[in-house]
């Protein structure tokens, strides 16, 4: 992936919200998105994906609303910048229900059901007959996502390109349907790193299955856990030759340590033998109490400067709700549900505010010259300065009820 | 359905826009609404559902929106009143949206499609195996409807009882899920009159199967259906005895004639035997023409004034949208993803446009004052007018600033 290759376009990326991030977010995800907000032509939203952890978390909707802070203490923590990219909420920007609602017309029951990763992961969440179906039509929703940022590129794992397959095939629908181009079709970004093992070696490292080194960890737990690292089994002696496949604790090394050139010397002695588990444990430990020491403390400051996170998302989440904003102009435009009203949304709705500003400025001018003589106020300093003030109240009391009712 | 029954609660119904309405419509629903905008504790909202028409018609947009015309223009035509009835377009009501994609994750693909109501539909409709997502998913968004007018009963035919119970299976979840009570159940209310036979006899009144008579249609065009009719087929001279069941023209002589014991007597004639089919059609010529005509006069009179219609739709879909925003933000709350900005919604956001505003409004004190100094105007009289006009293009230049960034 060149630097070439991203002129002027759009990335988008993200989690869904159901606990902290583990080294396995940060090998698979965080460090590809460290290396795309360093560059310039690609803008970078990271979306945290509330609507979708709903539909696996129905039942706990505390929990994916906790994860919130959580997932962006994470974020800031590794160094991902509120300069570079944009953080927004998935719930926050309604634009994407609604492209939901329209796409959801563009693909048949069977394509979706057929859809590889949405079957492989109805298997794995044993949803059998009972699928909810905004579990079914989560695609459709990952699909508005994607079309509503112009996202040309999406990094994703090999597990799921299907997605962004199903992504695509709805925007040709569109495009042809509506005899438009404004949704654009993405590409994969498939990672460099494969995703990180769980220390057990069974699976891949994963909050459920508890067998994952979370970036807030203690260095108690870290140490812990490196030392349950699952190794070579027939590795019983010093002396014995290991294997690296399947090794949890070279993996890791493998993702972390800063010299290669060790990790392989180590590699090379241990396959050999006279290179114990536990030396290479102690030098994995120190390798990741190096690396996650920094991170843990950011943390703990950046979690609980909760104004801190909340303006990061605050911001982000409107700029992201003006960028789905301009997709949701252009796609109900094409549709050709977009000019009900310009006639009035232009003339009577504006105009009602302009009148209902104008008459109470003029009526307080006039009560303020009133007042003026009154006061025998001849220098005016006292009626500027009441002006002042009943206009402060007065625009905060109009423009709130304004607000209220849009 | 006593008076009593409607003690402030709501009641929604509407149409898919596609195409002009007929006698089967006003048979129907029509005259069913013109009797409920009548009870002052009824608040009826009337759904233009342009959404709903795309999922059949995904590949006609501009069929859907030009019969919102159509459709608005028979509803004001036959006496339904803007002043009693909050008219409005699904499309504009974004909230319906997002509503759908939250109630998606409480209802499995499975109970959509046992769905009777959809399972008919699918089957008349020939989609076989491509079903579109959307197509399955709409007794989900028609709920989202329901609810988020909290509407206590809802107009429907028979067939579509299942609708409301989907309907309500869905607000018992999520107010179970979510521990609230914030979703209302809705009740049907059927139908006194059984939809209109088409004229050919064979099945319903329809546009598709071109057997209705228009709200619309011509004097001639009514003249002609009329004397299509299907009547009894062994009724073939003056004085042979005639069968009622079944015989379009006596359904529409019960519908449209004003004196009940004159088509009885009719009837009992008919039966037995003395009246040709020839007489009954002239007399119900007539008594359509008589009922049509101020209609249809009226009909060509509201459809030239777009402004009128525009005006009718825009001030009920701000007011739905009112509604409906309440509803959003009760589902949020309950939900618990409505939290997330709350102190920078109120301090930061409106802090800006105050500021903005004061800031503006001082600096304009000042320099009229400067102005004033300069002109020798000791009346004030032309720096008041001045500042009157500079604050109308500022508040205008601010207001609309502001407007496109939300």
């Amino acid at each position: 992936m060149e630097k070439s290759k991203y002129v002027k376009y759009n990335v988008l990326t993200g989690d869904r919200p159901t606990g902290k991030l583990h080294l396995g977010h940060y090998a698979g995800s965080l460090s590809e998105r460290l290396r795309l907000q360093e560059i310039d032509e690609c803008i970078l939203y990271v979306m945290i994906a509330d609507v979708q952890a709903l539909t696996d978390y129905s039942d706990r909707p505390e929990y994916v609303v906790s994860s919130i802070r959580e997932v962006m203490s994470d974020y800031l923590s590794v160094g991902l910048d509120p300069k570079k990219i944009v953080f927004f909420i998935q719930s926050q920007v309604t634009e994407l229900a609604e492209l939901t609602v329209y796409f959801l017309n563009l693909v048949t029951v069977s394509r979706l059901e057929r859809n590889p990763t949405v079957k492989a992961e109805i298997q794995q969440k044993g949803f059998s007959e009972s699928i909810p179906a905004g579990f079914l039509c989560y695609p459709v929703s990952q699909a508005a996502d994607i079309t509503a940022f112009q996202a040309e590129y999406v990094p994703v794992g090999a597990d799921q390109a299907p997605l962004i397959e199903q992504t695509n095939e709805i925007v040709r629908t569109f495009n042809r349907l509506y005899k438009t181009n404004c949704l654009k079709e993405a590409k994969p970004i498939f990672g460099t790193v494969s995703r990180l093992m769980g220390i057990d070696g069974k699976s891949k490292a994963s909050k459920s299955l508890k067998n994952a080194v979370f970036l807030s960890d203690s260095a108690e737990e870290i140490r812990r856990k490196v030392f349950a690292m699952y190794t070579d089994p027939n590795h019983l002696h010093i002396s014995n030759k290991g294997a690296i496949e399947g090794n949890v604790v070279f993996q890791y090394l493998d993702a972390f340590h800063q010299d290669k050139e060790e990790v392989e010397e180590l590699k090379a002695k241990y396959r050999h033998g006279g290179l114990g588990d536990t030396t290479v444990k102690e030098i994995l430990n120190t390798t990741l109490q190096d690396f996650l020491t920094p991170i843990r403390e950011r943390r703990i400051e950046i979690f609980s400067d909760l104004s801190l996170i909340e303006s990061v998302l605050y911001n982000g989440t409107q700029e992201a709700r003006r960028v789905a904003n301009v997709t949701i102009r252009n796609v109900r435009s094409a549709i050709g549900i977009d000019g009900y009203f310009n006639q009035y949304k232009i003339t009577w709705d504006l105009n009602i505010l302009y009148v209902k500003y104008y008459c109470g400025l003029v009526f307080l001018e006039i009560f303020l010259n009133f007042i003026n003589h009154l006061i025998n106020d001849d220098s005016g300093v006292a009626t500027e300065l009441l002006l002042v003030i009943a206009i402060y109240y007065y625009v905060r009391f109009c423009g709130y009820s304004y607000n209220v009712g849009t």
